[in-house]
C-alpha cells in the first residue's frame, strides 16, 4: 500500500567541522519519502520554488516518488542552513529562509486522498491538520514535529494530536511538551493528549515506543563509528518506519516494532553522508542486512 | 563459584530534590556485593572505621557476604556526600572524607586468593592492582573506574588495564579516556589498552559491550518511571553482572550478554530507593521477572 507524506521540501546548506555542503536536497518530506521508498510507493505533498534544481526532481523520480502533490510556486525554495559542533549532537541554525513555504497551502490531488498510510512529517501543525482533513478515512496516521512548533504553535499541535494514531518526537521535545524529565513518565502524559502510539527518538541511543494497549518497546539505534551528518536522520526514521508498516501483513501493533528497527536502519545510513547523498545510494538488500545485524547485536 | 569484590565501603549522605538521607551504607564494593549476592557467594575486600554501624555489618551478613577481607581500622569510615539535581543525571559532590581509606592497603585472606571471578569495583587503580597481584590465576577479572582516577591516577589505571579481562566505564569517562566523542570508536581505542571486553555504561540508555572476538552487544536499561536515587546503580550493574557470570555454565563470551541484562535489572532496583534500601529488599524471583520483562520489551 502507498504512503502519503507531507512535510518540508527544502534546500539545506550544512556545515560540519569537517566539510561544508551548500544547497543539498533536504526537508522532512524529502528524507522521509526517500526512506519510505525502499519499502512502498510514496505520494509526496510539498512545495518548491522556481529555483528548485531539476536534478532533485530526478532524484525523487528515481525513487518512484509520486510528485503530483508537489507544487512548484513562484519564488524561492525553502532554504535552511545550519552548523554542527564536533560531537554532532548539537547544531545551530544559521539561517532559515521560508521562501514559498510562507504561503503554502497543501492541496491534495484526488489520487492521494485514499492513501491508507499517512505520515505528517515535520512541518507547521496547522498544515499537517489541513492535509489530514483532506484524507478519506486513512488506516494509520503518524505525525512528527519539532521544538519550533512547541514554541510557536502549541495549540495547533495539541489540536492535531487528537486525530492521529501515532506521534513521534525527540527526547528534548518530549521533556519540553510534558514538563517531565523522566521519559517513561513523559510517554504516559503524551498518551493523554490523544495518540495511541507515542515514539520518543533518542538519536544514537535509539527510540522508545509506548503503545496504549501493549506497553513499551525499547528500540536500539544501529551503532555507527562515524557520523558524517545527522541532518534528516529523524525524518528517515519515521519514513522508513511508515514505509515498512504500509507493506507489512498483520496488525499494526505487531508490525510496529519491526518497522521501528527498519526506520533506525535507514536513519543510520542517512547519517553516513551529507543530506541524502548516502541514503539514495543504498538498496533494500543493504537495509535487510543491517536489520539482521541489529537483531544479532541485541539478542540475549 | 564465588566472586571476590574489592572497592570502597562507605557511608553516603545523599540529597535529592525530594529528600535527604544521611550516612547510608554506600561505596562501590557495598553496592556491587549486595547485587552479586543474589546470584553467587561474595567475598568482600574493603575497610571501614570504628564508627561503622553494626546494622550495616548485619546487612552484609544477611546477604551472606564473606567479611573476612573487611578490615576494621582505627579512624572514621570513608564518607561521601552529594546532591542530585532535578533530572537525576547530574550530581555534585559536597564533601569527601577519606578517613580510613587514606592508609588502606588491602590484604587478601588466604581463603580469598583462589576466587575464580574478581571484580575490581571502583577504587584507586593502584589498590585494584594490589589486590589482583595477590590472586592465584583468577578465571575472569573485571575492573570498574571513575573520572577521578582518569584525572589523578591515569598511569596506574593504564597499567591495570593490561592485566584485566574486562573494563567497565561510563560514557563520559570513555570520551575522556580516548578523546573520542563517538562511543563506538572509543570502544575500539580502549581494546588497544588491554581488555578483551569493554563495557560502556550509559545510565538510562543502557550499556554497550564490545568483545574483541564477537563484536558489539547493545544492552537496554530497564525503563523506570521514577528514579529515587541513582547512587550505586553502576556498581550494582557490574556486581549483578559478575554474580550471574560466576554461576552461568558455558563460555563467558556466551554468558556475558545475559549477565549484562541481569546487571541492568539489579541497577534498576537500586535506583528505586536511597542507597541500598531498595536493593536489599528484592528477591531473585523479582530479578528474574524483570529479566523476562526486558526480553519482552526488546524483542522484535
Amino acid at each position: 500500500m502507498s504512503v502519503l507524506i507531507v512535510g518540508s521540501t527544502a534546500l539545506d546548506s550544512i556545515k560540519t567541522p569537517k566539510a561544508e555542503n551548500p544547497r543539498l536536497l533536504g526537508g522532512s518530506a524529502s528524507h522521509a519519502a526517500v526512506a519510505a521508498s525502499f519499502f512502498a510507493p510514496v505520494k509526496l505533498v510539498g512545495v518548491v520554488g522556481e529555483d528548485f534544481p531539476q536534478r532533485y526532481v530526478q532524484l525523487y523520480k528515481r525513487h518512484k516518488v509520486d510528485l503530483e502533490g508537489l507544487q512548484v510556486a513562484a519564488g524561492k525554495t525553502f532554504h535552511w542552513s545550519g552548523e554542527y559542533e564536533v560531537n554532532m549532537n548539537s547544531r545551530r541554525t544559521l539561517a532559515t529562509e521560508l521562501g514559498v513555504f510562507e504561503t503554502f497551502t497543501p492541496k491534495l490531488p484526488v489520487s492521494y486522498q485514499a492513501s491508507p498510510f499517512v505520515l505528517l512529517a515535520n512541518i507547521a501543525p496547522s498544515l499537517q491538520s489541513h492535509v489530514l482533513k483532506q484524507m478519506r478515512r486513512p488506516e494509520f496516521v503518524v505525525a512528527d514535529t519539532m521544538d519550533l512548533w512547541l514554541n510557536i504553535a502549541l495549540p495547533d499541535l495539541l489540536q492535531l494530536l487528537k486525530s492521529v494514531d501515532g506521534f513521534v518526537l525527540n527526547d528534548s521535545e518530549a521533556r519540553q511538551l510534558t514538563k517531565e524529565d523522566n521519559l517513561i513518565s513523559a510517554l504516559k502524559k503524551i498518551h493523554k493528549l490523544g495518540p495511541k502510539y507515542v515514539i520518543i527518538k533518542k538519536g544514537e541511543h535509539g527510540a522508545i515506543l509506548s503503545s496504549r494497549d501493549t506497553g513499551l518497546f525499547i528500540s536500539p539505534a544501529y551503532p555507527l563509528a562515524r557520523v558524517v551528518d545527522p541532518t534528516g536522520a529523524g525524518d528517515s526514521f519515521v519514513g522508513g518506519m511508515m514505509g515498512y508498516l504500509s507493506t507489512a501483513k498483520g496488525p499494526i501493533e505487531t508490525n510496529l516494532r519491526r518497522a521501528m528497527i527498519y526506520g533506525s536502519v535507514v536513519a543510520s545510513f542517512c547519517c553516513e553522508g551529507f543530506g541524502l547523498t548516502f541514503t539514495t545510494r543504498i538498496t533494500r538488500r543493504a537495509i535487510d542486512a543491517r536489520f539482521k545485524e541489529l537483531a544479532r547485536l541485541t539478542r540475549f
